[in-house]
């Protein structure tokens, strides 16, 4: 693993700062870089980072891998201004929610043979170094998504990084996997964010919950802009799956308008039979009442 | 308490078997019925229950208090059925997830005095006395609802019937109740349905979810007749709850295909808004991502 001597992390919230703490526990040499200079100085003065980098990733040339843990529109941006310096970094990975436009990105800036787009389903309605922790990816999926022109050696340091990180990777296209988790996240958050603003547009405070409903609300604590971007970055892909929900809700709405015993039994006998499909491993205690 | 020398639990599921438990744990004699003989067989086995009743409460008249824990339109059709034998019980409780309907029900048929309508939030997805536990209550709020002629006695009774159980009652008027349970509870819950029949339409499996998802369907793999029964008994109440989701749904799945970044913003930043104003204590980890 020669590649992984010297990592560098753009932007140490919850994804950078828990995988630079895991990187710099196994011995890797961590180059920081985040807007907020007093989360790389505690990055410093906790050891992770070794070295600061400037905003355009000034230093970064030392690196063998650049991994950018933004916001999806700034990690964009951020690949640009980066790209002048980014000559001997051997891989260039990302970890945010969407991969279309990261990866369409890498290819139109000609540094596509040495990128690969990576999603680590680990996110948390927490956010910032404050929340980072090592052990954060152990067990967790990561999706690998390379662009047309990823080389093989670029696929393996990619696997081969987020594997240290204890993660499980699983490579997909691009475009697929924007896809598909419109349905398996973005739609989740969509829809936890959807309940508690309508929970609070009729004033019920989250006191009044039973712990059903605070389970079904905590996901809409998540940031705002975060999720903003993601949304903008794979609108189309969520206003499907926000239409199909849509849909559910109204036949809902109308089975109990009508007092439709037998529809209204279909509708939880479909969604029971479908959750009832995993093993009870996953399922956790609490429920509504 | 010399009304809870004896109590009769009409129904050992999840709530009546518990209740049972810790009743039994602390020295009440517990009369026991249930539609299922081999889960009243179990729990004489276990201690639990004292003696068996029958179909329609045959040997209730031994009881200080009867608990009905049964899905609410089955908890009706026994309170009907029983009335002959009530004579000598002092309390009538019931613990289902509406209360309007019972609580009409108890004044209809003359029991209005010793009724109690009570309603703990200590629901689960799993159900039946094999989920049932001692300590379910603990610490969850119960709401009891009384008849327009309960007793001042019938409501301390069912406190500290409640109270013995480790719940904290919250005496509420049944009509605020159910319109309150319908977005507090009811509706975390149908949303929890119809997020897990979009995916299962879609043809997604549960396993590949991430954490914020699992947690998001979770629920729906609650009994869909228990939550058939809820809906019908509290229609017009649900029915509101899903309309001001639905509209929030559709608002952002409009914003999504817009590409409207700050009505977009504007929503996440109003559920975040609410979601923080709970205490960090009652906030779980793990997320979407």
């Amino acid at each position: 693993m020669t590649t992984l001597r010297t990592v560098a992390v753009a932007g140490l919230g919850l994804i950078g700062g828990s995988a630079a703490r895991d990187l710099a526990r196994r011995g890797v040499r961590v180059l920081g870089f985040d807007r907020d200079a007093s989360t790389v100085a505690a990055a410093v003065r906790e050891d992770v980072v070794a070295a600061a980098l400037g905003p355009a990733l000034e230093g970064v040339e030392e690196a063998d891998v650049l991994l950018i843990a933004l916001p999806v529109l700034a990690a964009l941006a951020l690949l640009e201004a980066a790209l002048p310096r980014l000559g001997s970094v051997r891989l260039v990975t990302d970890a945010g929610s969407t991969k279309r436009s990261i990866v369409a990105a890498a290819e139109r800036l000609g540094v596509g043979p040495r990128f690969v787009g990576a999603h680590p389903l680990a996110g948390h309605h927490r956010c910032g170094w404050e929340a980072s922790r090592a052990g954060l990816f152990a067990g967790a999926r990561v999706y690998l998504c390379p662009t047309r022109e990823t080389t093989g050696d670029a696929v393996d340091h990619a696997s081969r990084l987020w594997s240290l990180l204890g993660g499980v990777p699983e490579v997909v296209d691009a475009a697929e996997h924007d896809r598909r988790l419109a349905w398996t996240s973005h739609l989740p958050q969509a829809v936890a964010t959807a309940l508690a603003g309508a929970l609070a547009a009729r004033g019920v405070g989250r006191d009044e919950l039973g712990p059903g409903g605070r389970e079904m609300t905590r996901l809409a604590a998540s940031s705002p802009q975060l999720w903003r971007d993601i949304v903008l970055d794979n609108a189309d892909a969520i206003a499907e799956a926000l239409g199909a929900l849509e849909d559910g809700v109204r036949a809902a709405r109308l089975a109990a308008s009508a007092g439709d015993a037998e529809a209204i039994l279909r509708l939880f006998a479909a969604g029971c039979a479908w959750a009832g499909e995993v093993p009870a491993s996953v399922a956790a205690p609490g429920g509504a009442g």
